[in-house]
């Protein structure tokens, strides 16, 4: 098995060697620039079931990072993949999810320089578990931060909420929609540059995976210390999350994404950005759901769900983990 | 239990936010200075036991990682840290490998800067799985590479061969040696600092880990293109480890080291090395083992081993693994 992933690996990222530490020329990356920073970050990837509508394991891992990166407003350059895999994991299956890394990669403009594998006896592990470990440049004029975040600034959600949630736990279920709902798992690099690019006074921006858009706008609320008010009518979502929701008992602001971020920029900026953003493909459907409320608002730190019926919602962390192992 | 690792894991490494990249102010690291390299690594460990004679996996995450950077020249900086947990593993147990990770990347002089932890459900994993990834600088002046390597090269071992793979196989088998066999386990950053100051045209460094220190020469033999000749007489081997093997039926030459390395060095320049390594702490043991041979001993990209009694065996890479989960 270990030979196996060798002899796959190198051929899937192009790269010679296995096990020691990738020297890299930096001096084209721009992290070299008056005062720029470097970008650092990484993720556990141990998705169950490891196929599931519109994406498997491997291109989650390549974008996850990728978006982690992306969301501090790193250009991502470099990557690391581990793998723990569990004895008996099926040749073929190892191969797609390896070429559909390489794949995610390639379309992200990143490069996978060192990898790693370690195998597991049967009963040990669960097929297979990937680490993403990545390295981008912040451009020296980017500062985002929820510290930023002002009263009176537009919060923007880039597109529909909760498609991979669904799409995990209907593939974990045996469920199928119609039309399906397909992961949303994408590279966000690519959209959060044209951003960066719009509206240099970019506030934050953060990527709503586990625990949903409901668990960043509290964390963001809390960083920053103002209120934030989101009106329910404006998010967006589609008739497919919403009726899985409702079928499966789950609450769309708590569901797992991982192709669609949030974005807090100042009020006279909102238009230009949600112009771009729509431009861009995978942010046809961005929309404003809210904005950071003043002293007129809630407390500092809170979130509050304007409801479609008109009342509002003190919106909390996740307890615990809703969807175990959706990432 | 993941709530449990955010609260261990800040204090542990002193860091803030867990999940989000982090943002690195690199203008004093050295990596922007003129040739400067960046050197970016990842390892997983999945150890079994966790805890063993002279080490655990925390410890092992950190300075095998440190170490994949030590062996390519570069100044280790920065590290990651992913955390595969399986539910119900005991907090005692993950609060001691935490605090082993943070005293361990304490004392190699790196920092831990972003992390991330995935639970799964009992039964799909063992305890605990690490992940570690590392960012670090390859100064200017340094080039290691086994294609460096020349007939004439001097072949050093910095101390005694497979104490961390006997030590991991005794615990696994209750076996117990009088005096213990412990792990070797060790951040070798600063020996290599002091080595690439001492012999600036040192030609490479290698850390025999999986696979022992025989599976290492033959890469290095393999990459270089030369023959190389070692003195099984001359290899440090202590007492416990060599009567150890003959009990378990294993080859030291093949056990897994944590804390050795090898390195390939100018004839002229071994016994100035040899010196400054007998000085450094983790290096005391050091000794010349064999050297690059010319046109007279064996093919190019084979290892041959001089054995006491007189006679030469080939030796060749470890095929499989003997040892299962030695790191």
């Amino acid at each position: 098995m270990h030979q196996l992933v060798r002899e796959h690996f190198a051929p899937a990222f192009s790269i010679e060697e296995l096990g020691d530490s990738a020297v890299i020329d930096i001096s084209l990356s721009g992290i070299c620039e008056q005062g720029a920073r470097l970008a650092f970050t990484t993720d556990s990837y141990v998705v169950s079931p490891l196929f599931f509508p519109g994406g498997n394991i491997g291109e989650l891992a390549v974008n996850g990072t990728v978006n982690d990166l992306a969301m501090v407003g790193a250009k991502p350059l470099y990557l690391t993949a581990g793998f723990v895999i569990e004895e008996g994991f099926s040749a073929p299956e190892l191969e797609k999810i390896l070429f559909s890394m390489a794949a995610a990669a390639k379309n992200a403009g990143v490069k996978v320089v060192a990898g790693d594998t370690k195998v597991v006896d049967k009963g040990k592990g669960d097929g297979i578990f990937i680490n993403t470990a990545g390295v981008g440049v912040v451009h020296p004029s980017v500062d985002l931060s929820a510290k930023n975040i002002a009263p009176g600034d537009a919060v923007i959600v880039s597109g529909f909420i909760g498609d991979h949630g669904i799409a995990v736990m209907a593939e974990r279920n045996g469920l199928t929609f119609d039309p399906p709902v397909l992961s949303d798992t994408a590279a966000l690099n690519g959209l959060t540059a044209a951003m960066l690019k719009c509206v240099p006074d970019l506030k934050a921006m953060r990527d709503p995976t586990r625990g949903g858009v409901a668990t960043t706008l509290k964390e963001l609320a809390l960083e920053a210390g103002v209120c934030i008010v989101i009106d329910e009518k404006a998010l967006p979502i589609t008739g497919g999350v919403r009726g899985a929701c409702e079928l499966l008992g789950l609450d769309p602001l708590y569901v797992a994404n991982e192709g669609i971020l949030i974005a807090v920029v100042p009020q006279d900026s909102a238009g230009a950005l949600l112009a771009e953003m729509k431009r861009h493909p995978l942010a046809r459907n961005s929309a404003v759901i809210g904005r950071a409320g003043g002293a007129d608002s809630g407390k500092p730190g809170t979130v509050l769900l304007k409801t479609s019926i008109g009342g509002s919602r003190i919106i909390d962390m996740l307890q615990g983990e809703q969807l175990p192992r959706i990432c």
